[in-house]
């Protein structure tokens, strides 16, 4: 089994983290190809960056969509995610819909911690049309450099004790890395998404089931 | 990796083709122990029958807390799911919740087959509580004996004609196994809880995540 | 006329309480026999406590089914209530919803005082599960001794002020006896569980009306 | 005790319906009082006839506020419920909100008959303001000529048939009396409004408690 | 082009400041005549107040049905539109609804700013007769006196940065003709109910067309 | 004033019905410029469509972002609206969102006419995306040629009828000029997206307001 993850930015450094997260996580159980995307935005923040990460996006699923078994998207906004699950019949796993999904499963609540305030409305916006908010503690903006791991754990804390999160949802896959050392410190399950969508997208190839073909996303 | 499937009723038979349905499943990644619950009714339909399967549950989940990573509730009305949550900080995991919420990665709405009109009341009741009344295209009886995959088949084929549902849910343990066939007959993603669950139990075990202990669920 | 409070955990203290509020109430308008739960918890607090209390419960139903004209449960958590509205057509009260459902005709948000932080998730699954969410202020927790009624002056005095409730609601049965002294001192309504379950059960049962048996109650 | 019940119409004919109702229920209980509403439309359809019977019920509230100790708006809209909420601290009750309050605690999912088509939209709207879609399972109109016991039972079929409905509210004060023939013959519990109304006036009243003036009712 | 402005109140003051507001926003493109209610009260605050101003709002709708285009209610809590909504066929527009529906539109989340604590139950029972508590940050009291623009920039500061506000809505039609001074400072859109409401009115005026007779608002 | 309207697909027949709409309803009162999208599909069916003609569309904004006052996407799926709110300051009105939310004032529900029975589930989603779902009566689509009006006009009878819609939404740019007729034989209000749009564009121009620069949308 082999899984695309396309990482929907151009930056080879996020791009090599995602990398070697996903490597560590499939432990050799199946194979990760672990792609940035040409002529996409360093860092996707605005709506427009999304959209202009889409022609790559789509190019490299339609490259590798016979020889890989399931496709990641590889940022917590999941930008694209309804276009690549209309273009294959194959699993399409977003790493924003597979973590907070996961989360609805751990606990009553959880925060979702973000590199950025500016992303928070469209994070929102997100957890809505994944019919999550019932589930949502907060999304909490990470304080200062969103990099240090010091500054995650102060906004997880933050969220577990202000805002009555059970479970923290990692909401930058440039945090990849972090989830073990931070569930260690906070005794609460913190949820990398390139994990959990490592688990889904995995788990439904070995299924033999992928995304519906007979409604919204018909191929015409 | 050990994974315990904890068959709410007694009967032997029915836990029998859990067995069969999670071991074809786990294909040898992983080992399932399927055990019936005893002192538990034959069939759970009631409220009732729940609690009557309770206490056998929780001493299955005890007995096997040390030497099993996770656990999966077999029956798709998810009974006790919040009570074996709270006793440990594995994974648990219910066939119904599981099932559905993958349901909902996809298509735009699912359906889910009932063995009894009695019981759809109670799924409409769970649906809302896992927040995924928003996903539900309708929850359809199998019309006459539910164990008759043409009688299946026709309550599936109503779902997607008639309801609108992009993805077909198994609502019923019993059913497992008839996914394939189904889903080839259908071309529509069929899901059966027992695979859906151990997708989520096993990779759940492997990334070495469970249920939040600081809320909702924590021991005291 | 008579009704039959059960009060699910096994505290003498506590159902003498119970009683006494009770009695005071019915002022000889009905009889009520007030009954701790054999086999159940000191205290109701988990979900394993509330499936501990079923057994009991049910047969303490059973017992007085035929002499008794209405039920009433008299935890805030209205542990089993599904199960006892299915056992018998006559009505079943639960402290929590018919407190909750009456606070809602009598203000525009309520708040619940909760005799424990760890309760607050499982409350709030609770009220979800009533559709009472939109009618919410808080769930506030009682700090320190949630028996002492000045704690519970100071949990009301914050809902008020803090979460602009408008109605206060008593989270615990064992707080039944200050709600007239908190509403003279809050100036705001408050509201007893075992009061406004009997004003419901007393007049069900007078008016003839109880449980569907039609759908999700149905006996079988 | 006594309950002043208005009829926010001017019909004599419904008032008398309404008082044989309410006594027959209060069996000598307490006290009621019934009045029509002078100045008011004979029959309340639209919203303009609901105002203009607020003058009228503003006036019989008033002039009754000290010697009745609760208020019963008899008309399943429930017109000028919040305006009478506001003028006094006792006891306000419509019978539209107690009725479908009530409901909602004897079964899955409730169903109103309404004597009008044009008003179906209309009850739709109340419904949500009291937060009650999520219990609904239908607004019916009664085929023809609402005053037919017949036609009504009609109605009362097709929803728990059709809209699996499982407990029936009767949607007009007109109705009042035809609950306990029709309850009968459908087989699950058929609500008169004017009846729950009662349970819950009388059971406040005698609980002493009424609306709370700390914020939406607050009087200026 | 005629639209006429009803203002539910009868204060003069008032009125004047609306027709100033409206006339140099209409700036000659259409006529519009600003009339104050007779026999309504001199503030709009309780829901007593609203069906005290119903006659003389009815009776200035009737006056000028055929020579008027459409009409405009000027109290930010839309009082008796659903009454001026059946009465006519032609355009009636809240500047409440107006301002809410347009400030949905132009960014992720609005606040209401109010005259007065009391009247914010009402203003949130009223946003969601909208559907529009998902669009809401918050509805904020103005500080003192809500006639201080200082009071009214201070309260939308907050809203801005405390509640995460996007939109400004100016909640009080005796707020008119503050709204550019305010957008300037805060750099945030700022809506005035009457302009948002003219912009409506005229708009459906020329597209012709008017609220739908063939069911809540039919005329019978 | 001049009013850019950007037609996201690139047919020059579509773009002239729309433009001849467009200047019809402008009727002179301002400019109105339109635009076929260059670079993008003849037809918006498909998610992969919508990102298709994004480049297209963010540079005909850019093109015009000075000369022009408001900018209208005159597509029914609003394609690229959050991008285009985001790029500039200036109003961005798409005619689906203009539409819906105008229906919603002039009726209790409406009802949305597709083109193609694929777009129906998308349409869903973008309806609850702006909190509409409980305004929806239906998504109907036409049966058989689209372009058909007597097709049209039996599917807004189908919705009157059998889903008690209130208010016709023509869910198509390409119905642009089909309203009038349409309104006249059903007798109910039929609102074209191209002249919805146009209100509120040249409204929000005129009152000097447009997208929130303060969160969801702020540039970078």
């Amino acid at each position: 089994m082999k899984i695309l993850i396309i990482n929907p930015n151009s930056s080879a450094e996020m791009t090599g983290g995602i990398r070697a997260a996903a490597e560590a996580f499939a432990a050799g159980d199946y194979a990760v190809l672990c792609r940035a995307t040409p002529g996409a935005p360093e860092f996707i923040e605005t709506a427009e960056d999304q959209v202009r990460a889409a022609p790559g996006m789509i190019a490299l699923l339609r490259e590798h969509e016979r020889d890989c078994d399931a496709f990641v998207i590889a940022c917590h906004c999941d930008p694209q995610l309804d276009v690549l699950k209309e273009i294959t019949a194959k699993p399409v796993v977003g790493i924003g819909e597979a973590s907070m999904k996961i989360a609805s499963m751990l606990g009553h609540r959880f925060s979702v911690l973000s590199a950025s305030e500016r992303s928070i409305p469209g994070k929102e916006a997100l957890i809505r049309s994944y019919h999550l908010e019932g589930y949502l503690a907060s999304v909490r903006p990470i304080p200062g450099d969103w990099r240090s791991e010091d500054n995650v754990l102060a906004a997880a804390r933050a969220a577990l004790r202000e805002d009555r999160a059970e479970v923290i949802v990692l909401g930058c896959a440039g945090l990849a890395g972090m989830d073990k050392r931070l569930q260690e410190r906070l005794g609460a399950p913190v949820l990398d998404g390139v994990a959990c969508a490592l688990i889904l997208a995995a788990g439904l190839a070995k299924y033999g089931v992928g995304t519906s073909k007979s409604g919204r996303y018909a191929m015409i």
